[in-house]
């Protein structure tokens, strides 16, 4: 070969940039035989050049100035692994129109400016690579657009957020509060000290938004997906799903329905024998169907430096297979669709309401009627007394409706003389319907 | 565009082929979109011309000679879904040397004569796919191989036959007999007339081989894997795994400790709560294990009609993707290292050993001092009276040890007074060790 080395610059030497050195260093046989040449993480640009790193980065210049990356005519790809979204977008801008290829694994920068960028590499002739932005280990953005290229995906369902789906598989196996179990996760580097993008369910909107423009071939933004976290989750919602055979997941849906989009996020009820229902802890998994494949699942780390970091270097694999092939450029392709989104009555699902009532005689039939009125029956029914005197506690799961309707229903039904509080209400999925 | 369709000639009309032409017709617009230009199904080769047929086949001209195909200058891609070896061999390669591009779902073509259809066709600067070739729906080889390139892989853990991990369901689920289940497997159509290959595993080593060779970057032949069926499960052992917290499925394994390998397919025992033993009927799943990485897993329909014509679309996508950026004849990497086996005493796993005993005194310990003579531990042992006077069943789960002292463990068991039979003994994978 004889080649000189493809040479990396690093935008960012935390864990996952930490990650990407040593992967390269350690499997520096098995890239060369795959890009025909070797590859060298040459510099990164990191905030001190005097903080103690790991011997692993012994071999990289550190820099604090972008433009010593940026404007080195010797880089062929940069990797972006620092996040941040308006001078990160700015950074990435010059080394594209500088050429340079580009890895990311920044969510929040391609949910908001993927569009633009993927444009703006097409122009420039090279590549933009985003597969560790979604679900990190799991290379879910390659087998949606290679592997199930054939098909006409009609519904993705994910756990796409690895922090939320933790907080609930504690809450739920250990019978804890979502308190309690967010500050241990905050501890353990589960979550972070400012948990908000995660538990109020914007990071799992965004690789659903990204997930969603992929998958249907039609531009899907943040601001499409319907969004709600898990601040509000209570371990009796978590008790009652149990017993009723439910799982409760905070799960991004996908769905297309003859061309007309839904994208949401928020907590879902699943049948505890559904394949989602069973992934655990920091785990994330894509719930895929096609009209010709069927249901197809994928599992695997959803975060983490390593995972992550495997998920960048299998993009500069592809990078570098793209350069040896000299067709950089070519990797993203332009949405075939325009994003027509339901609206609220087209939104189809069954649901999953606890309500505080009055214990006495016409409670329930008044409930009922109620229901009988809007023509949404149910799938089950529960009751229970409440501690408090002459109270009851009724737990219902309807069948399919859709939203518009059950909007009014709950409406009505927060009026209704016995009803005290809704106490709860969530989207249930994957049930008989 | 306004550039020619992209022709195509198929080797075989039967489900699959069937299929194959109603995604093209189907999903044209998606598939122009990614191709750069439109596709067409032009001939099909097929045994009866005068064959009643579904009307989705109606554009397309039908032949019984497959020169018809491999001659047609306008062909540019050759579908081979008709199975067989040696003539199918023959025939792709003279399509090869037309330079056609093949897309192929044949496992048995591929395990034997992968190696040599891909050298060929680097030689003729052709594409050859086979996403299809293993775990039907599930686009396994294209994680193993993009996905996850820049890992290293250290084990592989399948159910990659579907027909018999329906038959362990239904057995396991419905408490029914081997022979009954295949019997209503044949009948449903998820067993062959012929099942051999699939329950004496022969199926699934085909498809660990491919699995092996692209995973770990070194040539494995059918011959290099270990096989042992399902024919000998009984409802017992089934039983008794239950009770043990174990799922008995048919589990290929593919491991690589220090660059040696070992490759087999043989019922295995997993934990219950292991992501594969949810895997039920004819569904299919791939674990995958990569240092860096960690735990993934890649769940679907394992075969059926359209979901392997999906897989073979999607390959046809590939070829087309590359004809666009004339880069055919890349795809196929060569094998990077040699394949060196691990001896028997390399072997390690938990065993699982269903004995029958004489019930009296110094049976037990008879039985554990020879056990501790090679060094060999439980992890759990169950001892149950049999219907038989004064003889008893003792089922044992070893902690680790090799396969060449198992062996030998095994031949002195059989030879101990107390001991009637061994009534089966299995591999157990994913436990504690």
């Amino acid at each position: 070969m004889g080649e000189r080395a493809i040479q990396v610059g690093l935008l960012g030497l935390g864990t996952v940039g930490t990650g990407v050195v040593s992967i390269v260093e350690r499997h520096q046989n098995e890239l060369a035989h795959q890009a025909g040449r070797p590859v060298a993480i040459k510099k990164a640009l990191v905030k001190q050049i005097d903080k103690v790193r790991g011997s692993e980065v012994n071999g990289v210049e550190l820099t604090t100035n972008p433009e010593d990356i940026l404007d080195d005519p010797d880089l062929d790809v940069v990797i972006e692994v620092m996040g941040g979204v308006s001078e990160t977008k700015q950074l990435l801008e010059k080394a594209i129109r500088q050429k340079k290829h580009i890895v990311t694994a920044n969510k929040d920068l391609m949910a908001e400016w993927g569009a633009s960028l993927l444009a703006l590499a097409a122009e420039q002739g090279v590549d933009v690579y985003y597969e560790a932005s979604v679900a990190g280990g799991i290379p879910i953005l390659r087998t949606i657009t290679e592997g199930l290229s054939a098909d006409r995906i009609t519904k993705m369902m994910g756990i796409v957020n690895g922090t939320t789906n933790y907080i609930l598989t504690k809450m739920s196996q250990e019978n804890r509060s979502y308190e309690d179990v967010l500050k241990e996760a905050q501890e353990l580097g589960f979550a972070e000290a400012d948990p908000t993008a995660d538990v109020e369910g914007l990071d799992a909107a965004r690789k659903m938004a990204i997930l969603a423009t992929l998958g249907f071939s039609a531009p899907v933004q943040l601001s499409d997906v319907a969004v709600k976290g898990i601040t509000n989750v209570s371990g009796k919602d978590l008790h009652f799903c149990e017993q009723l055979g439910l799982t409760m997941k905070l799960i991004g849906v996908a769905k297309r329905d003859e061309g007309r989009l839904e994208v949401c996020v928020e907590p879902t009820l699943l049948p505890s024998d559904h394949p989602l229902a069973s992934v655990q802890n920091e785990y994330n998994a894509v719930f895929v169907h096609g009209e010709a494949v069927g249901e197809t699942m994928f599992y695997g780390p959803g975060a983490g430096s390593l995972p992550t970091a495997t998920a960048v270097v299998s993009d500069l694999v592809s990078v570098m297979k793209n350069m040896r092939h000299r067709v950089n450029g070519y990797a993203a392709m332009k949405p075939l669709y325009e994003a027509v989104f339901k609206e609220e009555q087209e939104k189809q699902s069954q649901f999953f309401i606890r309500l505080h009532v009055e214990d006495r005689t016409g409670t329930f039939s008044s409930i009922t009627s109620l229901f009988a009125r809007y023509d949404v029956s149910f799938e089950k029914l529960l009751q229970l007394p409440l501690e408090e005197e002459q109270m009851a506690e009724i737990v219902i799961i309807t069948h399919v409706t859709n939203r518009a309707v059950y909007k009014e229903l709950m409406e009505e039904l927060e009026q209704l003389d016995v009803v005290k509080t809704i106490a709860s209400s969530y989207r249930v999925e994957g049930g008989k319907g």
